[in-house]
């Protein structure tokens, strides 16, 4: 998978970055914090990011905004350029540019490393325990002195043969083993359910003729509020086998927990989203099981995990009580349950695993995070966070855990933002100013001419803004600016980021005071959440060692940029990690090591909830973030050297 | 309950016998052993039965069969009277009787006296420990300060106020809680099921708004070939408030278990078998909770036994095997198991607990027995038996326990006997010879004339025959005798029990020399059954302490006549007990206690079975015992004794 790389150079800034095969130059510029004029997304259209190859090859990057002279001296387009060998590209400056003034540059945009669950690495500690296992048995055939029932029969050469010991056999293996036992000559291969608890039974589930060792799987899955992805994986190698998702079909009865509880309530209510739960899931399953070209039967267990609310309608549990102070689930830890019973497409003899809940806000979908990100288990003060509309903070390490939930708002998600979008074809994901002049680069989700801004752009945006004095930290604009791109409208200040004509909407894109002080108060509501956790346990945020971020949100966002408007505590970019789906990712740990499900319902003890409506000290938290990036900016020292230094440049 | 009992003499015999008010003087006879030539059965037309009332008063006995002067002098036909005061009768003798002869009359009848299960010595023992409890809580209000979920309040208020600890939280409790814990202001009643290992943990399987803890009920229920029994039972007195049986719906698939195999295995069968089966269970359950005047939502538990067959049939498990040589059942030990998910109509909360089996032939309704009687908890040396047309035997104690099967045929049940017939109207039940004439004396069940002959009157009849040696010891009739009631037809001798006239079949009613052997082979089977379980284990027939009889068959036979056949072995009656249903009894005591639901599991586990087929001493045994009452005659002295001072006598 490893595709080659090359490195970049770009000049006069001296900065270098390393990129894939065919990365795009723009892309490129400005993930190294480079600024080329463009304000067409990508496009190609508008001709501004005119760059010089000095070095090495490039493929495409040729257009008609070019002369015929200009690409014969090396002149590309820099957003329709693809990077194909190591490069030296140069950037006109367009005006007598000071060198000092590209220090004023961005700094390269950083993004967090993937970290994954490592499979050798169980394997090595001996982890690797599925909770479901397969044992084969050559049994004796029974005579008239030997006439031991059927399952007593296996169940006692499962304790001469495999060491088996105090076993609970289910009323469907009783059903079934009289046929199955003599379908291939009392040669049996018997499914084993380990206990959670060391002192529990270890179940028997199932009994197929013959040797069936080799096909044992397991799914997991993430029953996510928008969207429900399964895994299967295979219990003998641990490997992903097949993987699918699909949109939860609640969706169609509202977009948020909120409204699906109040749906719940209604008369039926709570048996439809039952039902379109299951409905979801049977599709994600049979397609998974389809792709992975296995028989249904061949699934020892399912192990599924979801935020409480998620977890209660799946579990037909009214979910009322959620939604009502004191915000009081029904259950936070759920018994195995038959996945048949729930009316999902699995045989009677699949178990499905509940993960479970911290709180009415904390879900089975955090604790799986923090299952599968191994932060329970590490000395490091470590940040787990899943940022959307609701944001659950983690924070702990292997002594301690401290959770909440707050409400962010959409804004991460480009909701309650005049041109914010979904992060979707024509989005602006990524943004620049020149810090001389101020005019903006973008980047476009799709390369296409831009239509609004999706929530990594907006904080990339911001960040930027603040950064080059653009807005100031309460997140109004510089009314002083010999700019254009500031103006009022209707009484409210805004930044036009793209001309009408630049658009693919018929009016400017533009980003207003208002926008702002929306992504201030969700960045402020995630960020006091944290501060209030550390101090309810007697620590303060530059405690913090380590960062990990789960959700979509978290993969697109620039670290460097989120520091700057004080969304995340300001930390080395190569401490934060991205772990991806982390209810997915706990969810398949659960199915592969035993540990796991051992160690969760320790954990889900040990994890402190915090109401925050209910803690005093978070209201005050709150207000002091609703700067930029904080009313005490020696909370981020670098970001205050840097204004430091840009001030001093530019006296 | 305890009526008035009177004492009637009877001369010249000089027998006494204890009478309940009202009871038939004709039975008193027969019962004192006491002969009076009567052949009608007890109808009253042969006007045969005149006796002397020297004291005393009866009711009714008089008829237009006695003169007016007779009815003046006392004389009344004992068939029509009814006990009414302590009495003196005479019974005139026709001949000169030789009041030595008197001797030679039956021995007084003799039945086992019924043992059932002391509630008050369970009580006292402190073993009245049903495993269901209820426990009321009136638990705090969740605040924000402490949001506990509904389940954990409810678990911590059961550990802090009841000491409950360990518990595991079904499914359906956690649907329930959320509405009912609120509907009685967080007043609340938890249903605890124990578990049956010490050290397994209770379950919480149902939670009810407000205090219910008087109104827990159970449900005890007996599974059998031909009927089904249940009994609601009140689990805080331990009363049984409901009783009510009806046909088990298989009849119409079948008679007896092997034919019920041969249908299970049609394609479909065994489902139609497990619906028909539960459609009559639920017939059962529906009436007794209707007589019991209480709601469904309050049974908390239904506990199960039935034959091995009955048990797969009842399960959905292929039953196939069980007819099959090595005679393999698919379990001994069931799980608890969801009634709702057998179909049963019960709530979601109900477990049905179901009786462990030994062999594909001594099931659960035989070790209910074994628990209910308290046979496993004895010293003394006893021997269970369950006979129909399949007996089950169980010998041993508390320190051991054997059991088999065997095949009876159909003989104690009337079938393959030429006037053979069910216990019903017109069966002859009861018999006695004029020791000198060798005239009959019948009494048929109702008192009406004869129509044939039950299991219990075919015992009384062959022993009695023998005794009075009209039949010898290999049960072939005496041809010297001089009565014209032996006959030969069409080869084979029988003997006329009632004539033409005297019957309401248009025909004799006889008894055959076919119909003696096929006696002899039926009890054979069973007293060789027994000895061949005591040799396995070193110990001999002799050595038996104590009798219990289980099943109707027990109820009605004459013990002495049983032991003079050789059906039983000789004992004292008084040593020999009855427990009527024992399955239904040992299903009732696991109910109340859950000690027993504990032990049953030891006891199956100590139950040696011996495939009787598959040992090779069954077969000299079973030879040997071909004959009345043995071959070996001093294996029965007080039978011996009296057939030595008979032949004396009559020297």
């Amino acid at each position: 998978m490893s595709a080659s790389t090359f490195k970049v150079k770009f000049l006069p800034h001296e900065r270098e970055i390393t990129v894939e095969d065919g990365e795009n130059l723009i892309h490129a510029a400005m993930d190294a914090g480079v600024h080329i004029n463009a304000s067409c997304g990508g496009e190609g259209v508008c001709g501004k990011c005119r760059v010089l190859i000095e070095e090495g090859d490039v493929a495409e990057g040729i257009s008609e905004k070019l002369s015929k002279e200009d690409i014969k001296k090396g002149y590309r387009l820099a957003c329709k350029s693809l990077v194909k060998s190591d490069l030296v590209v140069r950037i006109p400056v367009e005006s007598a540019i000071d060198a000092s003034v590209l220090n004023l540059q961005s700094t390269p945009r950083r993004t967090a490393h993937i970290e994954q669950m490592d499979l050798g690495d169980l394997k090595e500690k001996g982890l690797f325990t599925p909770p479901v296992e397969k044992k084969y048995l050559e049994l004796p055939e029974p005579t008239a002195q030997d006439n031991l029932p059927d399952v007593s029969r296996l169940v006692n050469y499962l304790k001469l043969s495999h060491d088996e010991h105090r076993m609970y056999v289910t009323p469907s293996v009783i059903q079934k083993i009289p046929d199955i036992i003599r379908e291939k000559d009392f040669k049996i291969t018997a499914t084993l359910a380990r206990p959670v608890h060391e002192g529990g039974r270890t179940r028997i589930i199932n009994v197929q003729a013959g040797d069936t060792t080799d096909r044992n799987f397991a799914i997991a899955m993430d029953i996510g509020t928008t969207t429900i992805y399964g895994q299967i994986l295979d219990l003998k190698s641990g490997e992903v086998l097949a993987e699918n998702g699909d949109f939860n079909g609640q969706i169609s009865f509202g977009e948020d927990v909120i409204s699906r509880i109040v749906y719940a309530e209604k008369a039926g209510g709570l048996k439809k989203l039952q039902e379109v739960v299951i409905k979801t899931i049977n599709t994600v399953i049979d397609s998974i099981i389809k792709q992975a070209g296995i028989d249904s039967d061949e699934i020892s267990t399912i192990t599924l995990a979801g935020n409480t609310t998620m977890t209660q309608l799946m579990l037909s549990v009214n979910p009322k009580y959620i939604r009502r102070s004191p915000y009081v689930p029904a259950s936070t830890i759920y018994p195995p349950i038959r996945a048949f019973d729930l009316g999902m497409n699995l045989k009677e003899h699949v178990t499905a695993l509940i993960y479970p809940q911290v709180s009415s806000y904390v879900g089975g979908d955090i604790v799986a995070g923090v299952m599968g990100s191994g932060m329970y288990r590490t000395e490091e003060l470590t940040l787990y966070m899943d940022i959307g509309t609701n944001a659950e903070i983690v924070i702990g390490n292997k002594d301690w855990l401290a959770c909440a939930a707050c409400s962010a708002g959409p804004a991460f998600e480009g909701g309650g933002i005049k041109l914010g979008m979904r992060a979707a074809k024509g989005a602006i994901e990524d943004f620049s100013l020149d810090p001389v002049t101020l005019e903006p680069m973008l980047v476009t989700i799709g390369k296409v001419r831009p239509k609004g801004i999706c929530g990594s752009g907006l904080i990339t945006m911001v960040a930027t803004m603040f950064e080059m004095g653009v807005i100031d930290n309460r997140g109004k604009f510089n009314r002083d600016l010999d700019t254009e791109r500031i103006r009022e409208v209707d009484g409210i200040y805004e930044y036009v980021i793209a001309w009408k004509d630049e658009t693919q909407i018929d009016r400017e894109v533009v980003i207003t005071e208002i926008d702002i002080e929306n992504l201030i108060r969700a960045k402020g509501a995630v960020y006091s959440g944290c501060m209030t956790l550390l101090s309810e346990v007697g620590m303060s945020i530059q405690d913090v060692e380590r960062i990990i971020l789960a959700g979509g949100f978290g993969s697109y966002v620039d670290l460097e940029k989120a520091m700057i408007i004080g969304l995340l505590p300001e930390i080395d970019a190569d401490k934060v990690t991205f772990v991806g789906n982390g209810s997915l990712m706990g969810a398949k740990m659960s199915s592969l090591t035993n540990r796991i499900r051992r160690d969760v319902v320790e954990v889900t003890k040990k994890m402190t909830n915090f109401e925050l409506s209910e803690t005093p000290s978070y209201m005050d938290n709150y207000m002091a973030a609703l700067f930029l990036p904080h009313t005490d900016i020696d909370m981020f020292p670098n970001l205050k050297a840097r204004l430091d230094a840009r001030r001093d440049m530019l006296q």
